[in-house]
C-alpha cells in the first residue's frame, strides 16, 4: 500500500498504539515512527519489537511529524493533546484511540485543526508494548467520530490508515458513539468486574467450581482497573443510565424466576438467545 | 483402565450423555452402551458416532444394565428416574448429570437405592449427540452429592467413572452445591441472556460495534433457553437470592460511576480483577 504518513508519533506505545504501529509499518502505511511514553522500560520493548525507530519520554522532542496518534489512557488524551498543540505544525493530522469520544473531541477540536476522533474496537485484557499484536485490528471495526468542523482530508487519511491495518471503518457522531459503547463495552466490563468481585467476596472456594461460562463472562475483569476507572467515569452519564436500565431488565428475569413463571423465563431467555445469534451473524 | 460397568444405559444422548459415553468407552470404563432418547434422528447420530451400540425410544426396553446415567434435561430427571424405578434391578447404579441437585436427590434417593447425584461442570452452548466431544470432561470438575443414605460403593464407582474420563471429582452436600452453582453458573447465564436481550431490544445496530468483550460475555446466551428455563426455575430460591445480591453490588458500582468517584470505582474494579486472577490460577 502507498505510504499515508512519512513520519508518525505514537504517543503511548501500549497494546493499541503498539499494535497499530506494527501493523501500519508492516503494511507500508507509515514510514518512520517516534514512540513517546513515560516508562523507559516499555519504550525499550517498543524499540526491540520494531514498534518505533526511536523513542522519547519528552513530548517536545517529537519533532516534525505528519501524524500524531494519542494512544494514551482516556483521561490523558485531553491533557496530552493540549500539551502538544503549541509545538505541532497545524497541518499535522492528530488522532486518538480512546473508547470515549464526546468529551475528547470537544476538548481537542478547537486546539488541533486536523484532529480526528477514532476508536478501534479491539483489544485484549493485556497491556503494554509487550502485548502488541500485528493482527489485532484485522477483522475489527474502527469508529471515527467527525463533527461538522472536522477536516475531511484528515478524516480520509485516518480512515485509510485503519482500513489498511484490516479494520472496517464506520463514521458516527461522538455522542452516539458514547451511548452505544456504554452498552456494547462499558456495561459489559462493569458486569464482569462485579460478578468476579461478588464471587470473590463470598467464597474463594467457589472458583473451584468455575465452568467455561464463568471463565468467559469474567475474562475481561482481568483488564486494567486503572484504565477502566477512566473509561467508566469519562462516560459516566451514559454508563450509569445503561446500568440502571440493565438492572431493571435483570430484575424482570429475577422476578420471573422467583415466581417460578417458566413461561415468562423462557420468553426472556429466548429474546436473549435471538439477540446473541444476531450478534454472531455480524461476527467478522 | 478396568471396566467399571459392563453394560450401561445412557438416557439422553445429548452433549453431556454423548460425550460421557464416547470418553468412557474409549477408556474402556464402560462396555456396551444402550442409548435412550425421544428423537430417532438424534439416536441415529448417536449410533453413527459410536456413542451407543443400540438405541431405543422406550425406557422399558433398556434391559439388564449395571449403570443408568440420566442425562436428560433437569426437569426430566425426576420423572425419568421415577419411571425407571419399577423396572430396574435394585442393584443398578443410577446417576445423573443435572446442574441442580437438592430436589433431584431428594426425589430419587427413596426410589433408587443406589442413586448417586452427580454434576459434571463442563459443556458448550451446543446440544445434541452431534455436539458430543470425547474430550469434554478432560481437566473439568465433577461434583458428586452424596447424602448419609448414599451407597458408598455406588458412589465410588460413579466417582471412578468421572475420574476415568478426565474430571477431578469433589464431594459436596446437594444444597451447598445448588447455592454455589447459583453463583458460578446460573447467575452467569442470567446476566448473559439479559445483556444480549437488552442490547437487542435497544438497537440491533449496536451489535455492529461488538468487540471481543461483548462476544465473550454473551457467548453462553446462545445456550438452549428451554434447558436454562428448567435450571433457573429448579434452583429458583438460590438463583433469585444471588441475583438480588448481585444487583446490589452492581448498584454500588453504578452509584460510584454516577458520582464520578474515581477512587471508589477503582477499588471496586480492583477487587473484581483480584478475584478474577484467583479464578485464573485455579484453571485446570
Amino acid at each position: 500500500m502507498a505510504t499515508l504518513f512519512e513520519r508518525a508519533a505514537i504517543v503511548g506505545v501500549g497494546l493499541i498504539g503498539g499494535s497499530l504501529a506494527l501493523a501500519a509499518r508492516a503494511a507500508g502505511l507509515i514510514g518512520e515512527v517516534v514512540g513517546v511514553g513515560r516508562s523507559e522500560e516499555n519504550l525499550a520493548v517498543a524499540r526491540r519489537r520494531g514498534i518505533a525507530d526511536r523513542t522519547t519520554t519528552d513530548l517536545a522532542q517529537v519533532g516534525r511529524v505528519d501524524l500524531v496518534v494519542l494512544a494514551v489512557p482516556v483521561a490523558s488524551v485531553g491533557p496530552t493533546g493540549r500539551a502538544l498543540a503549541p509545538v505541532l505544525d497545524p497541518a499535522t493530522v492528530v488522532s486518538d484511540v480512546a473508547s470515549v469520544k464526546a468529551s475528547i473531541v470537544a476538548a481537542l477540536e478547537p486546539l488541533l485543526p486536523r484532529f480526528v476522533g477514532a476508536h478501534p474496537i479491539a483489544g485484549t485484557e493485556r497491556s503494554g508494548a509487550a502485548a502488541a499484536e500485528i493482527d489485532l485490528f484485522r477483522g475489527s471495526r474502527c469508529v471515527v467520530t467527525p463533527t461538522p468542523r472536522t477536516d475531511r482530508a484528515a478524516l480520509e487519511k485516518v480512515a485509510a490508515l485503519w482500513r489498511g491495518v484490516g479494520a472496517t471503518v464506520e463514521e458516527m457522531d461522538p455522542r452516539r458513539h458514547d451511548s452505544s459503547l456504554a452498552w456494547t463495552s462499558h456495561v459489559v466490563h462493569a458486569l464482569a468486574y462485579t460478578l468476579a468481585r461478588a464471587i470473590g467476596e463470598r467464597d474463594a472456594g467457589l472458583f473451584e467450581l468455575a465452568g467455561p461460562s464463568l471463565r468467559d463472562v469474567t475474562r475481561v475483569a482481568a483488564s486494567s482497573p486503572e484504565l477502566w476507572r477512566e473509561i467508566l467515569t469519562a462516560n459516566a452519564d451514559a454508563v450509569s443510565a445503561a446500568l440502571r436500565e440493565y438492572a431493571g431488565e435483570l430484575n424482570e428475569l429475577r422476578a420471573a424466576i422467583e415466581e417460578r413463571d417458566g413461561g415468562a423465563v423462557l420468553e426472556l431467555l429466548r429474546a436473549g438467545r435471538a439477540a446473541r445469534l444476531r450478534l454472531e451473524g455480524k461476527k467478522p
